[in-house]
């Protein structure tokens, strides 16, 4: 496991269980409870997303958007409903999309017999927008005319819906919030480098917000999303080793520029069609958040994107204490809410509720506050704090001066940041491998034999990077045999070789893992 | 007109055409065209809005969040279908909103003889949420178990589908923007309490942030929110004199919590229902914001949700001045982003297009940037700008050091604010009559003969103050009759009198308009 825990500390007992070694899918699930963060909804396949998760999405809202508009991009909001029309025009589109559809054909209830039915059919029935490049097209087409009215860089923060038969909370949910980016550009080289461009924006989120290593390359065929030309993508490895997409960029060449007829009058007045692009991340990065951080105790949010920097838990047992205690923590909480962390004040949370000290601080663990402070009558006697840092054990704790506290507090935050990062990438690049012979790719990806026969298969595998001949064939027949695919073509550090499968010529080695 | 503007004004060429005073709704539609706010949809009712527009919403929603937040209030989000059974629940909701309802009936599509053709029936069809007390009930009701997990303050920002037949944009489409509140309480005491602070927070962010002077009041009951018990708005009044309900909020009693099944055990383990509210407002403040404000030349945006505080044009006639043009804007560009107005950096625009310079200045007059600054070859050698105010003529323009202006910006800007505001209580009060006889109840809304038949019935009336017995019969017959209804019983002010229509007693005078 990514902690280094040896095995006999399964014996200790965790906040979680089962474990992430014992059953990793309900390890997942009973993380989102503990943590507060989403429930089911009684709708099919859709969540609640509870404050505390909706507070991470907020937050990572919040570093995205300003991120999209330091690089020029505008915000704007376009309707929740396609015209059927409008899909069928870009042919490969319809195709990925009409199989999980909802579809609006009414538009008023009745009551008949004490139960409501639907009336007053539609002439031409609606989908809910599954992603957006039709309906966004076709206002795109109005609004480019000209060379000057290019690039045109807008992006969308809406939700979206798509009817998923297996739904699993954050990670794919029939509806779910997301931001999708559209631009046009004037020629193919700069919408080429917009969809570069954002997928350089999303894996520097994802690394430097997230706390989550990444890997930027481009998708095969079978996995680029339908209408492109070329899909790009960052993908991380979760503790189970699986890889998850987390974001994807889109060059989507003119098809969905003629779909939409998005032409405009060049420098020399001749009509052209534009180049336009398509990118986004959804609600699913708080599922990459959590199986990357969270452990055996709940989750860990990464400092720059916690709903909470820093909890200070009072605790009076003696009720002739807490007047003290609480007055002390309430000053304290407005010290230490005049810090800053990132050009942010800090996020500071009083918890002075008369309840158990150990079972509130526990809370506290499990939603994952990268800080917690502990304060008794003690403790201000010595005017210090007892103080845990998430990203360790939570039996560490230290006690601190409250000086030496406020003086580290904001430094402390990214130290926290860091080996969070740290510690995911070292679990990465631990499970990713270098396999240049079928036989020990399939031994890689083979599933080991489990203690008992109802178990969950035990986690193994990884990345494996391996070269590849670009056959499609030889991609469906992996899947087939190993559930593995091309998870991308990384953009860096790629060498020709051959390709272990085919002994044919390999252009570099790929990305080969299971995935969400 | 709001601007005490003379009738022989009117052949002044004016940047919207027609004016308000000659087609008032025509004028309306005219500002959202020449600001750039958005644009009708291929959807039927649904609109597009543009990032001038959308910029707007996004100053309101961090607005609005703040106060929010600040009050004990926490975002999350719930599903945007919500299955017939649960609007079944309750029956004054269904029975209000039955009528407008989006349905969802299929989850995929098909291919056949060329056309997409809904499949995949569901078993129980979903609505679009027109608003969501009842899909939020059912989390409710698992939330809150005992005493100790009340009050519970959430908030949702979201999308919500009422379809319906007459569409205008920002005032009513049939997609909307919105936030939604919703609250339970222990006690009928708390929740009366929390209805009525937030209709006080609309009702400081009408006035404080969008310079909208609004009356606090309660709705009678041909004007309640579907199911509640009592419900209560802020009314504003726009320049053709009509009223614009901008905010609700609603006090629900046990209706809810009784559909919903929201029980708790209190303090002596009795099984009881929690109280509830709900509370909203819209993308529809914006239409309320161009109403009040926007002038014969396009919109005028208050400062505290401006887009953009200040706006540099930067004119160069001669080629050669260019250079140095450009180099001291964006230098005066730098220096004013380090400014501060409301504790928020002050958003500056840089336009240094190569285009006619009075024709970009027109084109940020008509979007209503508060602050304009012209700054050509020989300001620079004055080290001073040109400046225009937008709550002042266009026309008016004076010359100010930089120095000065720097010194003074954030002032200004607030000074502006303050006009705005102050300009439209006038007018609302100019248009506000106490009104004691049934005669010039009628005379006041009466229809003014037309100059030619086919012109726009010309603006009168306004707010008339007048007692009113509550009888339900009255007012039907009031809105029969003149189109006028009670738009609410204000909260202050009132004093005892007789019902001119009926010569029975009255509790308060309450406000009679037309509305949208």
């Amino acid at each position: 496991m990514s902690n280094g825990k040896p095995q006999q500390q399964q014996q200790v007992k965790t906040a979680i269980n089962p474990t992430r070694e014992v059953n990793y899918q309900d390890w997942y699930q009973e993380v989102i409870k503990a943590a507060d963060l989403a429930e089911n909804s009684d709708v099919k396949g859709c969540m609640v997303i509870k404050p505390w998760g909706y507070s991470i999405w907020e937050n990572i809202q919040h570093g995205l958007d300003g991120m999209f508009k330091d690089t020029g991009h505008q915000n704007a909001y376009f309707p929740l409903f396609i015209p059927l029309s409008f899909l069928e025009k870009e042919a490969s589109h319809v195709e990925g999309f009409a199989k999980e559809c909802a579809v609006v054909t009414h538009h008023r209830l009745e009551l008949k017999d004490g139960k409501l039915v639907p009336t007053g059919k539609l002439e031409e029935p609606l989908v809910v927008r599954p992603t957006s490049e039709t309906i966004i097209g076709a206002s795109f087409a109005k609004w480019v005319q000209s060379y000057r009215d290019l690039p045109l860089l807008i992006n969308q923060w809406a939700n979206v819906v798509r009817w998923e038969m297996r739904t699993r909370m954050f990670l794919r949910t029939t509806e779910f919030l997301w931001q999708e980016g559209h631009t046009a550009h004037a020629t193919q080289e700069e919408a080429v480098e917009e969809t570069m461009k954002m997928l350089g924006v999303y894996a520097d989120f994802a690394e430097n917000y997230m706390a989550m290593p990444v890997i930027q390359g481009e998708k095969t065929a079978a996995e680029r999303f339908p209408g492109a030309v070329q899909t790009f993508s960052i993908e991380a490895m979760m503790q189970d080793r699986k890889a998850l997409q987390s974001g994807t960029s889109h060059f989507l060449g003119q098809n969905f520029s003629k779909a939409s007829g998005i032409q405009f009058a060049d420098q020399n007045n001749q009509q052209t069609f534009a180049w336009t692009t398509s990118w986004g991340v959804s609600t699913r990065l708080i599922g990459g958040m959590i199986m990357t951080h969270a452990d055996d105790d709940g989750m860990v949010c990464p400092p720059r994107l916690a709903p909470r920097h820093v909890v200070i838990v009072a605790i009076a047992q003696k009720p002739e204490d807490r007047p003290r205690v609480v007055e002390y923590c309430t000053k304290l909480a407005a010290e230490l809410r005049a810090l800053r962390y990132n050009d942010e004040k800090l996020r500071v949370e009083l918890d002075i509720r008369d309840q158990n000290g150990g079972e509130r601080r526990w809370g506290w663990v499990k939603k994952g506050v990268p800080v917690i402070l502990e304060v008794g009558p003690r403790d201000i006697d010595k005017d210090s704090v007892f103080m845990g840092r998430r990203d360790k054990s939570p039996k560490d704790k230290t006690g601190v001066t409250r000086g030496e506290l406020v003086a580290t507090l904001p430094a402390l935050l990214q130290e926290i940041q860091d080996s969070l990062f740290a510690r995911a990438k070292a679990f990465r690049d631990e499970h990713t491998k270098l396999i240049d012979t079928k036989d020990d790719f399939y031994a890689f990806f083979a599933d080991p034999p489990k203690k008992k026969p109802n178990d969950p298969t035990p986690i193994h595998g990884g990345f494996a990077m391996t070269h590849y001949n670009g056959d499609p064939a030889l991609e469906t027949k992996i899947k087939d045999d190993l559930k593995v695919t091309v998870r991308c073509m990384p953009l860096v550090g790629g060498e020709p070789g051959t390709c272990p499968f085919t002994g044919e010529p390999s252009v570099q080695r790929v990305v080969w893992a299971k995935s969400y």
